[in-house]
């Protein structure tokens, strides 16, 4: 299996083709040091051999944020080469860290732009980069991340968006690749040739007036002419489209570029696997290997295999997937697919992090702070008699579906896993109770249900019965009659 | 080749696969009725033989707004039968309008949205859309297409963002899917079984909380279901990323949403196949053979053949492209592929339309009202000795192109084409004096540009000579030094 296989990034090697992307957890206190939980969440994605776990951004500065983990100090290095410890003590997974400079957002809506940054800062954040990277390899880590993407500096030079008119003009694309040319110098120069440097960038903007795949074509033959170790793409995230709310600082992900950056159940499969396929047939065109990492609504094992092998991708990346399962990895390795508790792209863990919260998964038993533990020997809910006894009826062209308890098992989630006609199932939703009205149905087409229960140990019953509804096409009466039709 | 093979759209023929989708003149009056310049405008596209010519959007009702043609009333019909009489006289064309009903939008910012619609308009509204359906048979059209795109009532209801929660229940797709449903079947019972009735939707609304392809494709199978002549796919174009400009009425195709509806230079070709690919296996997994018609930067016949060929869509909408020159399938079928004016995707067109001006082709001779005459037989321009004489610099990670005018013809616009190590050259950019500034270049890379010039006949020159162009690589020096670096 190409998932399972080993990669090379740089002078360092992953033991399989899954990453953990960087993912904001709001576990770390404002001091920006590491304390047990952010070891904690990652330490269980080492659990999980994940190839390779990217730490959640990490200032390479000392602005004024949230809770942050920090590298901007030679004190923080400590607390990150414990992370570094407690996790290489679980498995061979590489572990880098997400490096990241951003400029300053005030609650009243003001926020600072590049635009405004004179030379001088500009030395400033390239010695910064270098330094938190020193720091990184000083840490213990296998290698770093640039954080080229979204909302922040780095970014913000790459963009479409960047009004400078000096020597990192945004009208020229060398001017604007110019900063992060530097920064990846000053980086090389600082860590040496055998400490892998990666990045996450953009692979489309979606803001008006920003870049998309062509620019992102030409951006990453730069970062592989550099040579970055690895390409991690991303999607939106930007301030430009943020949603201003009453006495909160402006936030990233909170308008369609947000959408767009976690794309939810709206949205469909592999949503992006088609900027990876592009970028990386270009940068290979011009005789470059440099890995690229996809992401995007990849979920199963499946999906993930058919990625590698159609070269779309060289490396798949499931952040909202792995916070639901960080023990998705082991499970393939086992033979366990079905023990996979799949992500349902509720994106309950985006709105945490939109409302400055702890961010946590809608799967996970209540209260709970990381993913309760893999137990491959304790006992799955079982249904009891008539099996789940799903039953489904039609009400107002949507299917409302209910079914039992299951007989043993203390419950945490339902999946509902959703079939039309004779095609293949897939987990449509996640529900905390025993019933679920499906409104996305159309008339004409028939569609079979089954669910599964997960209870507090992350352990997945059996299917329950199956039930086959065919959906009757809105009749002309219905589409004469104003008030609501019973089908 | 398959571009110019007829095909049947329900009950009548196109000649050939090539679509002008509706676009906005700003050339009606106020009052609504056809005048010269809509017939010059429309017959022109009949001149060029496109397979089916669709009339820019025609109101089936009495709302004021600007210049707009309408089928709300039947002192309406005599124009557009001139209409139909003047296009029958140049070719075979099948030719249609798009009939549209939107909602009341004020210059104060306030626009009527569908959630303020009573039972009783809802009726009214589907009384119109068949009486100028009607109507639309009696002035001798092949056919009409129903507006279910952008920013208005029919899309509104289709929308995630349908806020209903009557019958037209925006939280359930067949409370969206309703009021369509409704319309189709009084507009066929209005023109009975011959007469196409096709459909121009949404396949992503690409707005905050707007649906996606999942959706799309489930519109899409029950506007087959109901039995379109075609379904026709567009993206964005909506009020709620529109962007309110100071005393003006709110309009849509200004914000990001817009950018998407209608992609510039800084989106790839070809760039929204994938969606009528996508949609067109779904419906036909589901055994409809209802044409699907892509658009989004298809220019060239080759890029228009291999999308047929490769069963990603039936018919190729073009509207910038034959904006640009609406003799481009005579032009194929004469075997004159190079005399084509290539659209350069400056979005002048859609400025012109943003701003309420009168919508023209930039490449179009100043001041002129339609495209030039079709004139193969006269002379095109000549270079002179040198051949153009063009040459090129480097200039800040930038090149530098200028030229020498043509020795004859009176010259509207240069095309720069520009190919990429030894890629195919492609029209990077259209201009109207002798020199430009190529911004989008990456070091590293050697690109080979020629010019050619267009008169004020629509005619070509050859190819200007050729000049190669080696982007070195920014240096450590340019990297470190602050200043603008010379290369």
């Amino acid at each position: 299996m190409r998932l399972l296989s080993p990669l090379a990034l740089g002078t360092a090697t992953a033991p399989n083709r899954v990453v953990v992307p960087a993912m904001v957890t709001r576990l770390s206190g404002e001091d920006g040091f590491v304390n047990d939980a952010i070891i904690e969440r990652y330490v269980r994605y080492a659990r999980g051999h994940v190839g390779l776990i990217v730490v959640e951004a990490t200032a390479v500065h000392g602005n004024k944020s949230g809770p942050l983990l920090r590298l901007s100090d030679d004190g923080f290095i400590k607390g990150h080469a414990e992370l570094v410890r407690r996790a290489r003590a679980e498995s061979d997974s590489l572990i880098v860290p997400q490096i990241i400079h951003f400029l300053k957002v005030a609650r009243s809506g003001w926020r600072q732009t590049i635009d405004q940054l004179s030379p001088d800062d500009i030395e400033r954040i390239i010695g910064e980069f270098g330094a938190a990277a020193a720091r990184a390899k000083a840490a213990g880590y296998d290698g770093v991340e640039l954080h080229s993407a979204h909302a922040y500096t780095l970014a913000s030079f790459l963009s479409r968006m960047n009004r400078r008119k000096d020597a990192y003009d945004g009208r020229s694309l060398e001017g604007r690749l110019r900063l992060f040319g530097r920064v990846f110098a000053e980086v090389r120069s600082q860590v040496g040739p055998d400490f892998p440097v990666g990045v996450r960038f953009l692979a489309d903007e979606a803001i008006k007036g920003g870049y998309s795949l062509p620019d992102a074509r030409l951006i990453a033959l730069r970062m592989a002419q550099l040579g970055v170790a690895y390409i991690s793409l991303s999607v939106g995230g930007k301030f430009e489209d943020a949603q201003q709310r009453p006495g909160q600082p402006l936030y990233p992900y909170t308008g369609y570029s947000g959408d767009r950056c976690m794309p939810d159940e709206r949205y469909p499969a592999l949503t992006h696997v088609g900027y990876a396929a592009d970028i990386r047939a270009y940068i290979r065109s011009k005789g470059f290997t440099t890995p690229v990492v996809a992401a995007g609504k990849i979920s199963t094992p499946e999906e993930a295999e058919g990625i590698l092998a159609a070269g779309q991708a060289d490396m798949i990346g499931m952040a909202r997937q792995l916070l639901a399962d960080p023990d998705w990895v082991r499970k393939v390795e086992a033979g366990r697919r079905p023990a996979i508790i799949p992500c349902i792209y509720c994106n309950v863990c985006k709105q945490l992090d939109e409302t400055f919260h702890e961010v946590t998964c809608f799967l996970w038993p209540k209260g709970a702070h990381q993913a309760p533990a893999d137990d491959p020997a304790g006992a799955a809910p079982a249904w009891g008699e008539g099996n789940g006894h799903l039953r489904a009826e039609i009400e107002d062209g949507q299917i409302r579906l209910v079914w039992d308890k299951p007989a043993s098992g203390t419950i945490v989630a339902y999946d509902i896993y959703r079939a039309e006609d004779d095609g293949p199932p897939s987990v449509v939703e996640g529900v905390k109770h025993t019933k679920h009205l499906d409104r996305a149905v159309l008339g004409g087409l028939a569609y079979t249900y089954y669910v599964r229960a997960s209870d507090n140990a992350g352990r997945t019953s059996p299917p329950s019965n199956a039930v086959r509804v065919d959906m009757p096409l809105p009749s002309q009466d219905d589409q004469r009659e104003p008030s609501h039709a019973r089908v």
